[in-house]
């Protein structure tokens, strides 16, 4: 098969413009940014909003190995199915962070003959969101720091300054930074650094803002610090909000993309996955809603993550909630979940597992089980897709049938990589299927229940957690956080991907542990609590061999070594 | 007169593909970022070279006040008159850097009736160019500070890393940083520190490349450090040159507005005025000569500064030469030179100077006369465009009609920012004659000088110095620089634009003085080596009432308290 790039320079782009008719979304609502990508105006959700409700269909994963199951794929796989079926079918996906493009992971276009194109765009800059909110970001902070220098009227204290500046390049070298060294006119010397942009609170409030207006509220409330007296210090207060809403402005507009088959694609705003809940924007989901038979998308990492903010923390601020469910697994996943190979995040994957080797898979089932659990827990009956992999057996897909409709649930092969939505046909069938069928979706956890226990009720019930431990300082944040009226707010577990743990190296479903609760702390803007549990790292670093470095133009002016 | 912001959005666009149309640019290559903003293909410049050469014109000033003469509403007026007069006219500006638009300068799209628009886009981000280059930069600083941590091939000096990252907001807290602290993982431990995205080398190849191919082996030339035996090392050696590339693939395409009166105006590259050359793109000129009757591009800072080094740098690389010039003049500014009036950088003119006192305006001629001269030392004589404000007097015009007369130019008062194009019919006309006379366009210096003397021979041609004092860190500099094949590139010489001497507080004409050469940079990937001169600042700070804390959005979504 030819790689990504390859595939997706060959493809035909239909006028974006044409993609957005389809929709139904009016002429003067599209924004054209460049070849095959525009920009909706926000007045397209009211020009659609007459239009029959599309179902929802959220995409979610067993826990991954570290190089991912192939959710997005998926997402862009299905309704390129369900438009073979002659449903009109969006895709909604998060925008990719270009540190780990240039870093490790290559891009996050999809891939195969399920991607969304021009993959080029997508991976590199696309229409500047991330950059707005990298510029938004740091204009509040370098705000605080010229408060701190010109000593205005509140009394924030330096050494309670919460607000780090980001970037969007994987730079470890800025994780730990003093600044303001030299003279006095170089600003208060104090220790900060930087995190990745996706782990800005603004590209939170970015992806769960429903208006500009909304956007503007969201921003004045995040607090970045507190005052000598120990009261949250706000960037209202700073006087920055206005002029970062200003910077958003044209970021908060969903960019509409499409997939090969030119299925819409709604690409917009990127949180992190864990300090962050991981989910494409609920503007874009606003317009997608009421643009097509099905709306599909894509909640990342594995269902104890993405899929249980999608349900707890989007579903609750967008009113939307979804009429069905798919959790994607790989043979490899289950193998992975064995625990009979060794993986090493950033090599890749032991040759072993490639081997035929249906008891492994099976070893695995546990994982999968749990996940599927962890969706009927908020009354949605997921699909099993089997994302197909060209060394799987038949014998391996079919012990994941097995164990699927053993958990009572219908898992369905899917080739979509090498076949695009012809591959996908029975995924969407089975979708199509389950989604007639309707939910009878929950929340796992109503608003008034107090903090700590709601995250009890995650680390119980979805993690497979025995208890949980807070620590002395976790206990005083959430007392101070409910002090402050926050009590209310869902809450956000930063923890590990690649566990249902708080361990990375501890697989399948464990039980009778304990989950450790390190720090609290608020998102107020965004509209939630985060809970620090083991090593949370919010700014990557570059390996000895970045992508980066393998990444060139060719003499032809086209992109080379994007993958 | 109503503020800019409200003028700029009573405009009535015309679709941009109407103002490429009308410039006889190919559809093909004309690509829509949002409403009223395109870029155009590079292709354009080839699709065009079979049409005639425009007449092209340079803008510049006499030294101006803190706040500006007016040079860019001078441009935008001209190309308006022009059009007027029934000239096809495009007016090619730099794009302004967001840091001074949110700190106190306010934006960059010229003001009252000759302004671009849409102007918000123009002052916020416009279509993510500056953050292209943020993001190459900061791609190149991330590898280098990898390269470190993995102890990689090359023997870099961790104390000699001459490569710093830059952030496109004004954030003195950020110019003496340590990086590096922490663990181990977090990398190598040393002084850096940031400075604004203008100041960024890549923003200065951008400017000066003429293709992607150009560009790409620019990047690849810049030095970045030194090796532990002093050999310098580039970014091709550091492997990042191809992926900076990648990243600023659609940055290099010009960036294609209009005037209020419908005037096509190309905005691209925003280099720093004193430690670069500050003048607008190579591949935007390269566009424009061939779309119209008129190219009028803008030189950054006054005739000593943005047009000097539009002759010996821009013009040098491009190989385009002017065929007129337009030095812009204003009572305030003669006033401010006759050195009778306090002014300090940040407040507002002091009242005093709005009386009308044409003795004051004399008394300030000795700057404009030395202007005059430093645009005929490069063979072109200019039309000396007075740019009227409200509380000028017609004694005060006639008086610097008189300097420029006994000088033996032509002056002519515009009122473009009250009056749009009609207001600059009579300077039209003048530059229509100017330019029919044509140039006898001349390098102030040989590529084969050697550097120090090239220092010398723009200090005292044109700066009036008696002459220069080189540091011994400098002389030994520029031996090194020589030695290592740079002494063929042009110089541009890093110091205040408000005087012709390094020092911001002389004004007139000084005479008798020397220019201290403290150090001698080199830009190996732009082309040219750098002497600072004085104290530069590359990283503005904000002022205790920040321009960012008064912007914010209205009730319709529109932005405020942007001027």
């Amino acid at each position: 098969m030819p790689d990504n790039l390859t595939i997706a320079r060959g493809a035909r782009l239909w006028p974006i413009e044409e993609i957005a008719h389809r929709m139904g979304v009016p002429g003067e609502a599209v924004e054209p940014y460049g070849r095959g990508v525009a920009k909706l105006d926000l007045s397209a959700a009211n020009a659609l909003a007459g239009r029959p409700r599309a179902r929802y269909v959220v995409v979610s994963a067993i826990t991954p190995t570290p190089p991912g199951e192939g959710k997005t794929t998926t997402s862009i796989g299905l309704v390129q199915g369900l438009q073979q079926l002659g449903h009109a079918a969006t895709v909604a996906l998060r925008q990719s962070s270009m540190g780990p493009t240039l870093g490790m992971k290559g891009g996050a276009a999809g891939g195969g003959y399920s991607q969304v194109v021009p993959m080029e765009r997508i991976n590199l800059h696309l229409t500047g969101d991330i950059h707005a909110v990298t510029a938004a970001h740091n204009l509040l902070a370098a705000m605080i720091d010229n408060h701190l220098h010109h000593r205005r009227q509140l009394d924030l204290d330096p050494e309670n300054v919460r607000w780090q500046r980001v970037v969007d390049i994987n730079d470890r070298a800025l994780r730990h930074i003093v600044v303001g060294l030299g003279p006095r006119a170089d600003g208060v010397t104090r220790q900060s650094g930087f995190e990745i942009t996706a782990a800005s609170e603004v590209m939170a409030v970015l992806a769960l803002a429903d208006s500009l207006r909304d956007l503007r509220q969201r921003l004045g409330r995040m607090v970045i610090g507190y005052t000598r007296a120990g009261e949250p210090v706000t960037a209202e207060e700073i006087g920055a909000a206005g002029a970062m809403t200003a910077l958003l402005k044209e970021a908060i507009k969903p960019n509409l993309l499409q997939t090969l088959e030119h299925a819409p694609a709604l690409i917009h705003a990127g949180p992190f996955g864990n300090i962050a809940h991981g989910n494409s924007s609920i503007v874009a989901d606003r317009i997608g809603i009421h643009a097509g038979d099905y709306l599909v998308t894509e909640a990342g990492f594995g269902a104890d993550m993405g899929a249980e903010r999608f349900f707890n923390i989007k579903c609750r601020a967008s009113g939307l909630t979804p009429d069905a469910a798919v959790l994607v697994v790989t043979v490899r996943a289950l193998k992975y979940h064995s625990g009979h190979y060794r993986v090493v995040p950033g090599k890749p994957l032991p040759a072993a597992m490639l081997a035929e080797c249906p008891e492994d898979v099976r070893a695995g089932a546990a994982n999968l089980i749990k996940q599927i659990d962890n969706i009927r827990a908020h009354g949605v009956t997921p699909v099993v897709a089997i994302n197909a992999f060209p060394s799987d057996s038949p014998g391996e897909h079919a012990v994941i049938r097995d164990i699927a409709e053993a958990a009572g649930v219908r898992a369905v092969v899917s080739t979509h990589v090498r076949d695009g939505g012809a591959g996908a046909i029975d995924l969407a069938q089975a979708v199509v299927a389950a989604a007639a069928g309707g939910s009878e979706f929950r929340f796992l956890y109503p608003d008034d229940m107090p903090p700590d226990a709601k995250i009890e009720r995650i680390a119980t019930r979805l993690y497979g957690a025995a208890d949980v431990a807070f620590s002395p300082e976790a206990r005083d944040q959430l007392d101070a956080y409910r002090q402050q009226g926050h009590g209310g707010l869902p809450v956000c577990i930063a923890k590990t991907h690649l566990s249902l743990t708080a361990d990375p190296t501890r697989l399948g479903a464990p039980t009778g542990w304990t989950l450790p609760v390190r720090e609290v702390r608020l998102s107020a803007g965004a509209g939630f609590l985060y809970a620090l549990c083991g090593d949370i790292r919010t700014m990557p670093g570059l390996g000895a061999d970045p992508a980066a470095a393998h990444i060139d133009i060719d003499d032809n002016g086209e992109i080379t070594g994007l993958y």
